[in-house]
């Protein structure tokens, strides 16, 4: 995926989007294979809250790109490219199933060309209710694979999630 | 609203579907008016795990009709009756927002002329990883407003659910 | 249910839609509850070819009042009532699960106020495989049911579709 | 229907929904019935921008209850009751197509009880272009209606808006 | 993407959906990446309205491949091949943001497999509504953009289509 | 696609779904393109009964990589790769529209990571109606395909299953 995490002309953070809004099933890019996989399924109940998948050309501290949320008014499909304006990050660690514990970020972007979303520039430009409600799907949803947890650190603006965007490119 | 909680030829439990399966928004009937209005919305990332309604001629200790689950393969819509097998019931309390805590079990029910449930009579027919994912959404939305607070106590079968329901008929 | 069969003023004939084009499930209107509940579900890959409904004030030889599909471009919902143009029927025999036999007409109306059907005023103003594809339906339908059986008669205009209705109406 | 424009204790505006956001067919209430009808359908390519439906109780310029689109997260159902906030209200004429000039305003509220619209109270607390879109949607389905035609005069706030509907009550 | 515009055995057009019937966003293929990415949005109340994509191996004034727009029973998703039966086109020019007019027909085709579309084989088998609505979508939602302007000139038939498309092949 | 049929490390079956459930469009992977085309559209009534798609290098009597079914509670996309438990197959036979009788069985497999199909290890472990409903689809549809016909031959568990796809690897 020739793609780079910023757009060299507009700054744009380009996303590739792996799970819709709404969907139930969490899908993963294979770069192998070129196609996307059914990874898991969330508890029933538990839906993606927002657009979800992954930032180009970085690598994250569990190997995999970096984690991203885009807000938009219609969702968009497995394996799209959104180019987005990346508002801040809920900075967070994971324990995994292995009891390792790893930092596992959640960067928020807007789709920006749409009105909902025209004036949000920073993370605080959402109600907090939004992140609130965020933070806790990704409690929520690791409660139910076994021992594995989230958990939240804090919310960062715009600027902070470059810099972590920028020091975790990979290539 | 006419209608028995047991039909009286088949016995089948009657059901009024509210809020379907996948649906965020949770909706309640308005007797007076005879419409359904939209109650309040779960947060973003939760949806109903299955078609969820109440029980008619019946009446909880919170004053409103029984809550019931009805699980079967394609949902139904708001104001749908459904006739089902009565199969069990997650008995439970919630702490209100008001502090005060009251019994709020929920009945499980399966629509049974599907090959999915046809076999399904009693709670443990279910594979246990579904109702612990019930359970689970129950804590969890709750979790999201304010101090309220949902309580697993039991799960039973079929028989104490019936019975539970018959002790609490209204008129 | 004070609604007519045939409207006075238009001429336009008046049906309610149980079940939505593309559901599985088989809605039927409970009139002494005035709600409508889930009849049955059909077998899995098989849902309503198009808008499924009844005529009001109608009876036919099963004691229910005539069926009738409204085929339009955007699907209604259960309860919706629509105002249509009746260009033909499927005349047809069933055998039901006792073994009797007793007619069971589908009549076959428009959505007129749409383009993609506005100059359609007779069955044959159809493409034929449209039809076929329906009576294909209610065959395969009713052979997942039992010994039940739909057995098409003929195919016929909005005249003698007319004429059955009138000859069938109740009350 | 037995409900006021304006719920007594909490002032919030009632209002029941005939169309979704997203649907292309247009319903209506037929009150002497009971349920709703189709009533037309959009031009394809065009669809309601958000859930629309009309304000009990009162009486329009054109004979009908007063419209009124409520803005919310995830859409709800033709019938549905959904209590709002009032913020304001497109002042609109209308050319019928009989020619006659009409008042035909468009109110605008929100369901107040999510995050996104949880501080909204006032038209201009939305994103201008938002109510940009709504008055192009009125304009250009219109516009595919013969000679009917709508003509936003201006845009008004919550009070102007409560005082115009103070002003239509019926009974 | 090594796909001719006409398939060499059957004749048939080839097309490459971008953006199903009823979804709001845009989408467009990036060929030096492979995949696709979110354009834009339509206003809200605006939805494509009917699959539409791009005519492979060909290149337009703009310097996109030319628009097309395929009707058929039920949508398919982004990056699906349809090969259809071309019927006509809308010849048009559209005012760019720049200022610039620039030719942007929009050809159409069908999915002749289905029954609805067995008999197209020219525009002018449609009724006159059907593509009336296609042109209005256009002007309308270019209205929304700024000083975009869609400006059809006139409707021609599959010959006239055909070889405006073989005249703008590439490579 | 470099995929083998059977994963080294786990044994899943590799599974690329083709058509999802609830969808009436059949849709053909084109190795030569690496997309999908749609390649017919089935009946109106008659959607896919569950994710439908290939297992990656194999090749059966037809030509054509052999057909697989994927249990799972909520449905995929054209294009996804699900890693499934393998319990069975439909051994059948297919008549040609040549004429032409050749084998083409429709192998069976669970997404077993959600608890509906948890514990479904073998076919026998569905209920029979489950499979009685998936012969009734392909044998209704290739009723509506001229002279094409689907005769089932017997239904095998997973051993047989397994054995049938091994001897049918491609290259």
């Amino acid at each position: 995926l020739q793609l780079p995490a910023f757009d060299k002309e507009t700054g744009k953070l380009n996303t590739i989007i792996e799970t819709s809004k709404g969907v139930r099933n969490k899908y993963k890019f294979m770069p192998d294979i070129g196609l996307f996989a059914l990874d898991k399924s969330l508890a029933t109940g538990m839906v993606f809250p927002h657009d979800f998948g992954f930032i180009p050309s970085t690598k994250g501290e569990d190997g995999d790109p970096l984690d991203v949320l885009v807000l938009m008014e219609e969702s968009t499909f497995c394996g799209c490219i959104v180019r987005t304006r990346l508002i801040g990050v809920i900075e967070a660690k994971q324990k995994e199933l292995s009891g390792k514990i790893v930092r596992n970020d959640r960067f928020i972007a807007v789709f920006d060309k749409q009105p909902t979303y025209a004036d949000v520039e920073e993370l605080t430009d959402l109600n907090a209710r939004v992140v609130d409600e965020i933070e806790h799907f990704f409690i929520s949803y690791t409660e139910m694979e076994g021992s594995k947890k989230f958990m939240p650190l804090k919310r960062s603006g715009s600027r902070a999630a470059q810099r972590l965007i920028k020091s975790q490119m990979s290539g």
